[in-house]
């Protein structure tokens, strides 16, 4: 099943309430806030690429103060 | 206990040797190779601070075919 | 014939506007959205640099919820 | 098919033998040098994610003189 | 007692008001103007993380003017 | 005397005009828009640091449309 | 005629040795050693894009302890 | 007095190396190694933008082990 990595950036006070938001996303298996120059680590996993996709640009994304993601699809696991 | 996330780059011909080492790195929970900016994507845990800074500057820095490393310790999780 | 790839940012909730609006834009020859730290990659082509100039700085740039561009002249095809 | 687009940074003196070594990478569709960040624009499609991987990893990174590539791997087009 | 670096990045306008905003954090060792990416540099040190952390999101992060922050945490000092 | 290099990354759609404004700053030698990861880039010469610092603080930072500037002070010429 | 501006990035030891290369090579106009993300400075002027072209692949790229160049193509002047 | 913060990145196995040789070099206030993009963040205090030149281009970047530097001037303090 396609898994893939979202490193976000957010408005900078809406951190709490992005990471909020993201425990109600369908297929996100881990959000984490971290310290560095990305804000916020998502693990999704769907069970198609299509569906992916749609978790991204249609949920994630669209999250209130989410400012920008870089989404890293996983080629393979150790 | 502190999580970090540790992005990888790789020397390019080196990539799937160094995911294979990873799998062999204590309190490595996660090594994916990824698409995009970085090469690999590494979740580790470990039970103090101290030991996760020895994981990451002893040990996965170590392995040969690793070029650079940006880690992001884990704020708070959703 | 000059040749230019842009890489373009689009607001988070703007990437299938931006994508559409892309199509009607005079000498893009190929426009898709993309997984990683750029959103959008298109490709132009047009019969002379002035002319390129204006599709990007005049056309591209200006299409609602485009956030920041990366323009890259081709040097030379394989 | 899945399409990716692979930016490609060089040693400096290399430029010119990468590109001409994509010319003969299966599934390459353009290979660009380029003014900017990146060195070398590549356009690659492939009739299956696996092969688009193998094609990244096991020829394009192999390939004397690549230091570093990022992959985006297409999500849909205009 | 962890340590943490901070790099800001601020509206282009609003540097000066920012840095004065940072004299009166509490737990904020030095904070300078910078040429270069970022705009501010600031070295805080709590006398634990979860301190830290709330003094970066809750108080650094907050103040009117901050566009984005990297931070990095101390590991060992030489 | 010294020297800066400014490099600006404009809003989209106002890159022109910023290039307009900066002909009338004080101690500006040259200003260009270019393709690539920055909109313009702008050499600066005053009489002093502090002067300098006026210029890009109190000046071009200050222009309408400017997002972010990223300055350069020169060590030395070649 | 066309005007770039390359940003060099040199081995550490080496910024000095390829700043004096730089005063040698024919069309470049200015060249600064400067503080910040990258280690130096160039503008080049040729009477030709072609030109212009060989003097960044061949001429500037080709000196030693050259490690990245990064080339801004001027769009136009301010 | 001018100060600069200088961001420091290291071969993956010379990161404690490098850090023991800046307690050597003169007029290091500060140094310590840190979880992020960058491997070391120094602090320097020199009499002259003169001196400071000297500190980082002949002896911070001289250091067995260091893979590049950005250096930060330091504008004003808070």
């Amino acid at each position: 099943m396609p898994i893939a990595f979202v490193l976000i950036n957010t408005e900078t006070d809406a951190m709490e309430d992005v990471l909020q938001s993201l425990k109600d996303v369908e297929d996100v298996r881990e959000a984490y806030s971290v310290y560095g120059v990305y804000d916020i680590v998502v693990e999704v996993e769907a069970d198609a690429m299509e569906k992916l996709k749609d978790i991204v640009a249609s949920k994630i994304r669209m999250i209130e103060g989410v400012e920008a993601t870089t989404t890293m699809i996983v080629v393979q696991s150790a």
